[in-house]
């Protein structure tokens, strides 16, 4: 019973790194091994790039894993599971959760770096910075967005994203790639210009930047586009960004301090949009490797992988079925929204629409459902998560552990199950810093 | 925004064990104590101790926490992740997943140590007895049920429970407690006691029992009744049993493997029963603490503790909100199965018994689901998730990856991301014994 060809559905192997260990999902791993790599002998920790999946959980990894048909580069890392709770729940929000990751300080959902009654809190970025290093951020959000924001700004709501942007520039935060050009006014730009900054707005114009010791890369006026449907000539990958940051900060003889975040994730969950979360954690992987790449020449440089939260309660199969086809969303070619942006006016191209960007011929049942939904796109979302069977429990955030990676020097540090409060303290302590 | 007393939900801090790192939810762990505490100097593997909470995530654990306003007994042996998929399924049933964990071998849902093409697979529980130690099994399922099956015998279907019991005699594991009386005819009682058993059939002569070697105890025809609902002067808790077992197999020299199963935190994600859940997720944490204080005084076995999948698709939170109330769950007395038993024909006693069982004052229209509902206790259950924001995705399993623990000698080897394959070979391993 259940029988099936599960052979038939993992994609030939592409060796991606040396850093995948066996390849197929399914081999016999070596833990003793696998810890020696992570923790290369007594390197000293100079540099530290901290990645954070925005809305990633334990189910979107075991997804991953069969939409692509082999393990993932985070899998050969793991090193225990992070509770996410913020000061005014058991479910926080991107602002808490990166409060907490930043500062070593649980806060209220919605507060940005500063403490439920107010206060000023001091980031692992600031403290890397006063400590000489060189600092970076780079995020497919806004770059004045609740995840990027906590690390170098204080402001008593995410809202207030006008607020944000001045203290990024007034921070000297080194690297700032990202969205969000609308936030960062004609005035604030010449303020980062006398700074030294260079300041760029496209793909073309990343590749032959880099010069300088400073970069403000913003391309696009709030988000970057979804993974699936970027164009690929104008906006940069976050792989492509995560390079040229590695590029511009390895020159501080001091060493650096780097967030990257896969910022679409989360918002792939709230959409409980199964394929667009596919390929944000492909983007992210592949920046991983970029990371990965330089952090095994370096050798003194810690890499650390943390979500902040689940989004949506995703889960692996569900619907009352002991089955999974992740193997379907490999041929979806757009976000829900993006198809619903391609519906006509009484919606009767549907099937059309679907067929073409989902390679999904829908039932009529499913075609009354996205004709008759109030949000067409979480209809169409619905849909291809039930045909995915990828289970979903909510719009917004959960509350489970999740997991947590690590490479490189002092990365036993992080073995177990920690607080996210933990994390920038264990950095600091890593890093040989005061926090 | 958000706000809420969240202290106000924790309970006082009961001090469980010495294992407790911290206590309450939100101190700062020291993971490097933490793994020497986990791996005591140079000790050997003479005893292995596999906990097996069947149908748990990190979900579960998480939900748990909040549950019991405190960190539970697993936390602080948290290692790392264990994938869940057969060799027929990316979501595995139960006897695939044991049959992984006992006899390192992939195989097909509804199998029980027998390979896809019908082959007998030799599990850890045989070899350790091939070895010579002594060998016992404790669940509150019935004892031929999937996961200690896997363990001591070999059928092509989980459904022949005739065949197992005969099997798990003749294989001579030393202690046999649990349900499934209906199983053991009176001739294989009379071959059972021959062999030298003593046979039990409750709690006051498991009691007295044990001054053999060799114990078959067998509490009810079919499973133990749910920790929710168990009657305590006449069936034993897992934690009961557990202790007993440990009694008997600590007298043989060369050591000893045991299975211990948390059978029905499984049931109650079946029945998306949350209060059932936290129930038995706690009995399951109760036996833990008799294993711990074992190993803690013996210093030569090694605890590993390792869901066989998610239950469910349990999430923490849902239904669109930023919160989780577990602390509601508190005040539940029974199971959705039991309060059904107690509606009467025409289901006009809903509000009584909701308010009795579950302390909540039902609205109109959650009493017109569950008076209209075909199976009236998953309406209740329902009913009291949604009022915990307890999430769901299934009334089966899912395949998402589930939390490792380990404690004792060789834990490390324990450490990272495994296949559930890997499990019985580091067993092996670390008791140095031919597997």
């Amino acid at each position: 019973m259940f029988k099936k060809g599960l052979k038939k559905k993992i994609l030939p192997i592409a060796v991606v790194s040396l850093f995948v260990v066996g390849g197929l999902v399914g081999s016999f791993s070596t833990p003793i091994a696998e810890a020696k790599v992570r923790n290369p002998s007594n390197g000293k920790v100079k540099n530290i790039i901290f990645m954070i999946p925005d809305g990633f959980s334990s189910s979107y990894v075991t997804n991953y894993r069969w939409y692509k048909g082999r393990e993932s580069l985070m899998d050969s890392m793991l090193v225990g599971m992070v509770k996410t709770y913020s000061a005014s729940s058991e479910v926080t929000d991107s602002a808490a959760a990166g409060t907490a990751k930043a500062t070593g300080v649980k806060t209220n959902n919605g507060m940005i770096s500063t403490s439920p009654d107010g206060k000023e809190l001091k980031t692992i970025l600031e403290a890397a910075e006063k400590a000489g290093k060189a600092t970076g951020l780079v995020v497919t959000a806004s770059i004045t967005h609740a995840t990027p924001a906590v690390f170098a700004s204080h402001v008593a709501s995410r809202a207030n994203e006008e607020d944000i942007a001045p203290q990024l520039i007034n921070n000297d935060v080194d690297v700032l790639l990202g969205g969000g050009r609308k936030y960062f006014t004609e005035p604030l730009l010449k303020i980062a210009k006398d700074k030294g900054y260079e300041i760029i707005n496209n793909r073309e114009k990343l590749e032959m930047a880099g010069k300088t010791d400073k970069l403000i890369g913003l391309f696009a006026t709030v988000g970057l586009s979804p993974e699936l449907d970027r164009d690929e000539t104008k906006e940069p990958s976050l792989a492509e960004m995560s390079k040229k940051a590695l590029d511009v900060l390895k020159k501080d003889k001091n060493g650096f301090f780097l967030m990257i975040e896969g910022s679409q994730i989360d918002w792939a969950g709230h959409a409980n949009d199964a394929a667009w979360a596919m390929k944000e954690i492909e983007a992210f992987e592949n920046a991983l490797k970029e990371v990965l790449e330089f952090a095994k020449m370096d050798k003194n440089t810690l890499v650390v992988i943390a979500g902040d939260h689940d989004t949506g309660g995703m889960s692996v199969g569900g619907y009352g079925k002991y089955d999974a086809n992740l193997e379907i969303l490999r041929n979806v070619t757009a976000t829900g929204d993006f198809m619903e942006s391609k519906l006509n006016a009484d919606r009767s191209n549907i099937n059309e629409i679907i067929k073409e960007y989902a390679k999904i011929d829908l039932t009529d049942k499913e075609v009354q459902k996205i004709k008759t939904a109030s949000k067409p796109a979480i209809a169409i979302n619905e849909v291809i998560s039930k045909r995915a069977l990828v289970g979903w429990t909510s719009l917004v955030h959960t509350g489970t552990d999740v997991p947590l990676y690590a490479f490189g020097p002092s990365s036993y540090l992080f073995s177990g199950l920690h607080n996210n409060t933990d994390l920038p303290k264990l950095m600091a302590k890593a890093m040989n810093i005061n926090f």
